[in-house]
C-alpha cells in the first residue's frame, strides 16, 4: 500500500523510517534534489540512480508553465515524460508566485534574507519586481517567461500535481513575507488554511486509487511561536503529511521554529523542510525530528564552482562544506575534489581538470561538479540515517558541527 | 608497435584497415569527433566509450593557451589530464591562428565559406578581426582569451603537441584564403613546406622511442589542381601521414580536391580530411579513399538543436541527415529522435522532453543530444566500415546519397 510511514528507529527526536509510495520506498530522513524543470540540472536519470538518489522535487510552477501539466500529463505524468521512475515530489507552486512576487518587493525572499552567499540568491533575470495579486480565491501572477497572466489557486494546484502525477504532493498555501507584521501574517495563515482545506477538497475528489499520492500541507508563521504552533495544530487536524515552509532567519531561528512545530504534530506523520538543505540544517532539521529536505544547494553550488567537502580536508559549518573550484591553489592539483568521496568525478578526475572545465565554461564541468554535490549529500544523508540506527546520530553531528 | 597502419580491404578507392597506436587500435575509416578544451563538449570519456569512440581530435592552439601545454605535461600528458585513455590527435593551431585572423578580415574561413548554414559559423565574440603577422619564423598572433600576444612556430606547436602527448600529430602549416591568388596561394604552400620540414626536424630531436606520434603533414593548394599536386608530392616524399587542409567550396569541390590529392600520394599512408565530416562528405571523403575525419558537425549541431536522423524517417544530404529539434511538430511527440537508432538518449527519452529541455535551456539537453549525434555519426562510420568489408560500399553510399 502507498504512503504508509514507519519510523524503524529513534534517537532523541531524530528518527529512521521509511515511506512507501507508489514508485518505491524513500528511507528517512532523505533529501529530495530538486529538478525544477523535470530534470536535476546537468544530471540525467541513470546517473541519479547510479547515485543513490531515491526521490526527486519538481516545481510545479515551472513545470506548469513550461511545458505545461496537459502535456505532462499526456505522456502519462512527470515520471514518464523524464524517464524517472522513483519517487517525485512537487511543491504547491505557492512559494514560487511569492518570491517572484511580494518577497521581490519587500526584499525579503526566504533564501535572500538566510544567507549573504551571492551564490545562493535567488536571480531575477528582469530586475523588476511583478506584484502579484493575492485574493481569497488565489494568486494572479505574471509568467516570469513571457509576462503572461496566470491564476493558480488550491484547486488548479492540485489538479495540477496529480496531472503531473507526482507521489508526495503540498496544498496550496499563501507566503508570508518578513516584513509583514504579526497581523498580516496571522492573515496570511488564516489564508493558507482556508486554502489547505480547498487542497484537501480537491485532493478528495481527484485522487481515489490506492496509488493516489500523499498530500502535504504547509505550516507557516515566520518566527512567531504563537503562529507557527497555531498553523502547526491545523495542519496536523488536517493533514497526514506535515511540511514547514516559509522559513528564513539564521541556523538558530531555523532550529526554533522547528521545535515549536514538531513540539505539536503527530510524531507518526512524515515532516518535510521545505527548501531547505544545506549540510548544518541538515543536521539540525534531522535533529529536531525533521524527516524529509529538498533544496537547490547542491546542484546551484556545483554550478558556480563551489564543491562539497569532507571534514578531513578542512569542510566545516563556517566554509559550508565546500571549497571554490576556482581558487588558483587547484590549477595545479592532482588531487580529486575529496580523496574520501567514491563518486564517478571524484574517482575519474583531478581539481585542475575540473578546474580547467570550470575557467573554460564546458559542459562537462556541470555534469561532473553536479555528480559530486548531489552524490556528497546523498551519502552524507545515508550516513546519518545509518548513525540513527546505530544510536550515534549525536556523536557524528558532533563531528561535524563541533559541541 | 606503434603507427603501423595496414590497409585490410579495399573496394575501388575506398579502404578499411586498422591504424595501431600506443593507445590502442583505431580501424578506419574512422571519425574523430572533437574535443577542443581537453573535452568533448557535453560528453564525458565514460559516455565517449560506451558509444563506440576510438579516437578524438583536441587542438593545440586552445590548450596552448588554457590551461597550457606545461601544466598538461605536468600531468603526464592530455590522456591522464582529460582522462581519455584511447588514442587523441592534435592539429597544428596554423588553422586556429588563420581563421581567427586573416580569414576573419577575408571573410573566407573555410567553415564560412562551406555553408550558408548559421549554425556551422565560427563565432568571433570581439566581433573584430584580429589581424595575425605571418613571416618565415611563424605566426605572430592574439588570444581570443585575453588578448595576449603569442607566437606559434613549426618547432612551437611541435613541441606543444608532444607536451600534450598525443598519439597523433600534424605538422604546422599555413592557410591560404579563398581571397587568395593563384601566386599567393604558391607562396602559402612554400611557407608551409618549409614549417613541413622544420616540423619533421623538431620531432625527430623530440620523438625517439617506440611510442612516438605519428606526424602528419599537410596538403594545401585551395582549389587549384597544380597547387594540390604539388602540395601533395612534397607531403608524400616527406611524411608518413597525409593530411589534407585548408578545404573550402561545395562538396563537389571538395570530392575534386581529395581526387587530386590521393591520386598523388602513395597508397600505404594513413589519409585524413582536416576539418570535415558532414554525412555527405564522409561517404564521398571515404569512396576517394580517405582513412580519418574530425569535424565539430555532430557536437555543434546538437548544441543548435540539429539532431541527425536516418534515411528511414526523412534524413537524406538536403537536409544534412538532421532535424530540428525545436520544431513544433516535436513538442507532442512521443518518438525517440530516431526509432532506428539504439543510443541511450533515443532508449530512453521523447523527442517533447529534449524539445522541453532544449527550449528551457536545461543542461541535460546538450549531454542527451549530444550523445545521440555523436553516436549517429559513429555508427554510421562503422557501418561503412562494414561494407567496405562486405563489398557493399557503392550500394550504401547510393542508398544515404541517390546515385
Amino acid at each position: 500500500m502507498a504512503n504508509k510511514f514507519k519510523i524503524l528507529h529513534t534517537g532523541g527526536r531524530a528518527r529512521a523510517g521509511r515511506l512507501e509510495t507508489a514508485h518505491g520506498v524513500i528511507e528517512t530522513p532523505n533529501f529530495n534534489p530538486v529538478g525544477t524543470q523535470g530534470t536535476v540540472k546537468a544530471l540525467g536519470p541513470r546517473e541519479l540512480k547510479e547515485i543513490g538518489v531515491q526521490i526527486i522535487l519538481a516545481n510545479t510552477y515551472h513545470l506548469m508553465l513550461r511545458p505545461g501539466a496537459d502535456l505532462i500529463e499526456k505522456f502519462g505524468g512527470l515520471h514518464k515524460f523524464m524517464n524517472w521512475d522513483k519517487p517525485i515530489m512537487t511543491d504547491s507552486g505557492g512559494f514560487q508566485v511569492f518570491s517572484l512576487g511580494i518577497a521581490l518587493e519587500h526584499g525579503s525572499s526566504k533564501v535572500l534574507s538566510r544567507s549573504k552567499n551571492q551564490e545562493l540568491r535567488i536571480k531575477h533575470e528582469e530586475g523588476k519586481p511583478r506584484l502579484n495579486k493575492i485574493t481569497e480565491e488565489g494568486v494572479t501572477f505574471q509568467s516570469h517567461l513571457d509576462g503572461s497572466k496566470h491564476l493558480l489557486t488550491p484547486e488548479k494546484s492540485i489538479k495540477i500535481q496529480t496531472q503531473l502525477g507526482a507521489d508526495l504532493i503540498v496544498a496550496f498555501d499563501d507566503h508570508e513575507s518578513s516584513k509583514h507584521t504579526h497581523n498580516q501574517m496571522l492573515e496570511s495563515i488564516e489564508l493558507t488554511e482556508k486554502w489547505g482545506l480547498r487542497s484537501i477538497q480537491k485532493y478528495q475528489e481527484l485522487c481515489h486509487s490506492g496509488k493516489k499520492p500523499l498530500l502535504y500541507g504547509v505550516v507557516h508563521g515566520g518566527t512567531h511561536k504563537d503562529l507557527r504552533v497555531r498553523s502547526a495544530r491545523f495542519t496536523d487536524d488536517n493533514f497526514e503529511a506535515i511540511s514547514i515552509g516559509g522559513i528564513y532567519g539564521d541556523h538558530k531561528q531555523l532550529c526554533r521554529i522547528i521545535e515549536w512545530v514538531t513540539g505539536v504534530v503527530s510524531d507518526e506523520k512524515p515532516r518535510h523542510l521545505l527548501g531547505i538543505g544545506e549540510v548544518e540544517d541538515l543536521f539540525n532539521g534531522i535533529e529536531l525530528g525533521i524527516d524529509f529536505f529538498d533544496c537547490v544547494a547542491p546542484t546551484r553550488r556545483a554550478r558556480n564552482g563551489s564543491l562539497y567537502i569532507s571534514l578531513k580536508i578542512g569542510g566545516r559549518k563556517e566554509n559550508h562544506f565546500a571549497m571554490n573550484i576556482k581558487s588558483a591553489n587547484n590549477t595545479t592539483s592532482k588531487d580529486p575534489i575529496d580523496p574520501d568521496c567514491r563518486c564517478y568525478t571524484c574517482l575519474n578526475f583531478t581539481r585542475a581538470y575540473l578546474r580547467h572545465l570550470y575557467v573554460a565554461n564546458e559542459i562537462l564541468y556541470h555534469q561532473l561538479a553536479t555528480y559530486h554535490n548531489v552524490y556528497f549529500i546523498t551519502k552524507l544523508v545515508e550516513k546519518i540515517r545509518e548513525s540513527i540506527k546505530e544510536a550515534n546520530f549525536k556523536k557524528l553531528k558532533e563531528k561535524y558541527l563541533g559541541k
